[in-house]
């Protein structure tokens, strides 16, 4: 059976989160309806990234496969077409190997963390950002973020409901930039924990407004304890932006209970 | 009795545009409830761009007269809290002199008109930008847009139920540029006839898309028809995003009973 990739942006404001539910709309549910409509197939999808309520993806990637040989031109514009009207555009699709497996390939994932940072609510961004009223300071954030980078047991900042078997992640990259009046959170990682990157954006502000010494961040990981933990960042701020696939020759990771960031 | 400005940013969707209606929301009507609410005054409001049904501003410049007198941060900040869940923002606040008018002071309006050009549809930009599937031929574009600069009678690309007393108009600047998968058109004049730019830049995208060569821009400008327009572009990709002021020597122009592009 041919296997197909996807590359998928969506808003993830109406739906429950990438992963099928029972009575809750998904990105998962409309894309696999999207597929049974253009093919007549009825089968199941695979994401990068299992996206929680509210986060929004501008890369995230999916797999599936059909018994049907198509070109990734003529699925990526069936699908947009089928997917009308819901805030889900397919990208670029094109026909893979049979090895390659959207989730357990992954080697990287790279996700955007957006604050708007001024004294007025949002108004044409409103679950697009985490409006934070105070100025916040970059330098106090960025010297706590490298104190996250590397290999660590990251329970402070896993959600209580994260399925995965170990807390042991390496954190490569959580870069901190300015562009007027926003403030982006630019992390990379092969995987996350559930709420990750939203729990470590909640807990930087904490030192950007200048709540938290910088060294806080530092006692929090190290006390492996959720209570420790600064409040979760709300959804609407956190895309999905890239996921990187290596050559082939790598090994497949094991598949990463959770990976939503 | 003190005058104050307003710089305002809004979401143009819920809204049948900037100005007071009898049986639709307007972002006027959401200002004006918004002052009542805090200062006790029912007091009329007057905007620099009377941006249509859709359009969005993230640089919209308000006044009106209060007989009270506040600071620009409280009234900004009482604006916002009265605002809510309003998908408006009062960016900035300060008293003026009463000299000042927000729509005949006002020397030079700029606009941005974002087009998605991509082949699969918008996802999280619906209603932010104008979906386009074609590639856009920016070089184009820009020479037919050249033949719109300066001083002309732009009856063309004019709506049907524009209110202003002459077609004539001088268009300081159209610029088109290309980030990503995103066409920007910059757009600046003293003032706008209503749907100019939307029907300028409709017009120009049957250049872009090759359907029109460069040359027919600048006959449809001269028939002086609006037949000869090419079809207006979507609110949705419209945005007011500054209003300058001159230093207050220069003389107060005519109202211009329509400034909305």
């Amino acid at each position: 059976m041919p296997r197909y990739k996807l590359l998928v942006e969506y808003d993830g404001v109406p739906y429950a989160g990438w992963q099928r539910q029972a009575n809750a709309p998904s990105v998962q549910q409309a894309l696999e309806e999207a597929i049974l409509r253009f093919s007549g197939e009825a089968v199941p999808t695979r994401g990068a990234g299992r996206t929680d309520a509210g986060v929004h993806a501008t890369g995230q990637v999916v797999h599936f496969d059909l018994t049907g040989h198509w070109t990734g031109l003529r699925i990526r514009d069936a699908m947009n077409a089928q997917l009308r009207p819901e805030p889900i555009a397919v990208i670029e699709a094109e026909p893979v190997p049979d090895e390659f497996d959207a989730r357990r390939s992954a080697v990287k994932r790279h996700y955007i963390y957006r604050v708007l940072d001024r004294r007025a609510p949002a108004a044409l961004e409103i679950n697009r950002v985490w409006d934070v009223r105070k100025r916040l300071d970059i330098d106090a954030m960025q010297q706590a973020a490298n104190l996250l980078l590397g290999w660590h047991d990251f329970t402070t900042f896993r959600s209580a409901d994260c399925q995965a078997k170990s807390p042991m992640k390496t954190l490569d990259r959580l870069e901190i930039t300015r562009e007027g009046d926003h403030v982006l959170f630019g992390v990379s990682a092969r995987s996350f924990l559930h709420n990750q990157v939203r729990s470590m954006v909640g807990t930087l502000k904490k030192v950007g407004e200048g709540k938290w010494p910088v060294a806080r961040v530092g006692e929090v990981l190290e006390a492996c304890d959720r209570k420790a933990c600064g409040p979760v960042a709300p959804p609407g701020g956190l895309y999905l932006v890239q996921v990187d696939y290596g050559s082939g020759a790598e090994q497949l990771g094991e598949d990463p209970a959770e990976d939503e960031a």
